[in-house]
């Protein structure tokens, strides 16, 4: 199989934001809430930091203790709403478990044109009518795989694994939209990869899909994510597929660094909007089949 | 096949309700906002309030002038909104032209708890999340022929046809939620009947799924509504699947009026919840195989 880097694909996106931001003088702002201290959300709220530095933006982190209450995380967010010289909100999940139940009613204080992970449920909802202010950036990486390797859908067989409201749903919407039919299944089941052009597979298990179960040349998106024996590692078997014809993106290297390059995407559009400048960029959309 | 009377269950449902807001006293009380006059509208909106009043509910009708605009509507919403004597707020849709680029941001400002059409965006997306406070009318009456008809979902393969926010989004959100998988199509295929189990056909053509085409026996919900040659028609075509086997909820006598007993139930849990009685009503959950 033809190994989709997600961490080159990443750094193409980034650069050509950083070139279009700096030509249009513009320096996106986002504001990250982390509440607590969990090292793993850190982690990544780093990974985030550094991305939108590198396309010319800034962050703002708010990190608010672990015991916060609902109200004084709604305050900070209707803060961040009001602040002009903001142009992203990111609430970094998950959140502690006292605020779990809540979680949906704290992602929809988030204003949706500062909605730049496009998680507040009505971003999340306005993808099946007329569209989204701003669409899940792991669902926006998906998406530029599947175009770049596929520019044209038509009879095209998807089948997508999960049930999430990140990734699976708003994946399958979007395919919908365009016209191509989509398969859902919960989770993983043997053979499931034979019946599709296209497989994005977020719940399965870690490495579960081998070479040997492939038999045709399918592109297959890994959106699952385990540590087994001190390593990272997702549904597929990486070194198993070798000899496989098609494309996959892989667990690690591949939508990680991707959904955050979509995160700096979706944040500089927030930024040129904000600005009064709707013009867009054109990402690289490489066809990697040329 | 079985002719599922959508007529018939919807009777069973509405009785149910009016025992239930009779034994609690409770008079749900629903507010329906019309813009313009369209015959077609207006009709619609009779059959609910006759279902609303046999409930023991009550509806207020507020048609608006054809040239409204979005502010005035905007401002309508707000006040019944506000207003603790309404339960329930149904913008009838569609708008005039006018409107139609701002439908979204018009639903959306109806409150989440008055919203028991479940169409704000926000219900909308809160359905791949933690759940939403009101889904949508069609899905919940789909949901309901389909699980008289398999109260187990397990094993079972759903074909869903379209991809409208009201009725297939949802439908396929739920299902995969309960563990079974989906396979949506934007349009009707010859031979699509034939991977059911459960079919809901919302966009195909009038009367263009015969009895002829049908080798097993599927659950076929026909979401469709066409006139044709001065009657109604879905699309199946009715009188020609008499020898078949399996269920058919038809057009008209299905979808149609189950909808609004959902609308209904809805309505009443919605004045149930704004008094605060929050026990809900198992509806007769009849299973049509037994």
């Amino acid at each position: 199989m033809q190994i989709i880097s997600g961490t080159e694909i990443a750094a193409q996106i980034r650069e050509s934001l950083r070139e279009a931001n700096e030509k249009e003088g513009i320096r996106p702002v986002l504001a990250i809430i982390v509440v607590g201290y969990q090292q793993e959300s850190l982690s990544y709220v780093r990974l985030k930091e550094k991305a939108v530095t590198s396309i010319g933006g800034e962050t703002h982190l708010m990190v608010m203790p672990e015991n916060s209450s609902k109200q004084s995380l709604l305050n900070s967010i209707d803060r961040l709403n009001q602040d002009k010289g903001v142009d992203g909100i990111l609430l970094q999940l998950p959140l502690p478990d006292h605020l779990q139940k809540d979680k949906e009613e704290i992602l929809s204080a988030i204003s949706l044109e500062k909605d730049v992970d496009g998680f507040t449920p009505a971003n999340r909802g306005l993808l099946s009518g007329d569209g989204a202010e701003f669409t899940s950036c792991a669902a926006l990486a998906c998406l530029e795989v599947i175009e770049r390797v596929y520019p044209e859908l038509e009879g095209k067989r998807a089948v997508l694994v999960g049930d999430s409201f990140d990734v699976i749903i708003p994946v399958a919407t979007i395919l919908l939209k365009r016209g191509c039919p989509v398969s859902i299944y919960p989770n993983y089941q043997e053979g499931l990869v034979n019946r599709a052009d296209i497989l994005v597979v977020e719940k399965g298990g870690p490495e579960i899909i081998e070479g040997a179960e492939i038999k045709g040349s399918p592109l297959i998106i890994d959106a699952g994510f385990y540590w087994e024996a001190g390593h990272s590692c997702g549904n597929v078997k990486g070194d198993s597929v070798t000899d496989n014809e098609g494309y996959l993106l892989p667990v690690p290297g591949g939508l990680g660094p991707m959904l955050i390059a979509k995160l700096c995407e979706n944040l500089s559009q927030a930024a040129w909007r904000n600005r009064g400048n709707n013009t867009g960029i054109d990402t690289d959309n490489r066809d990697l089949k040329d």
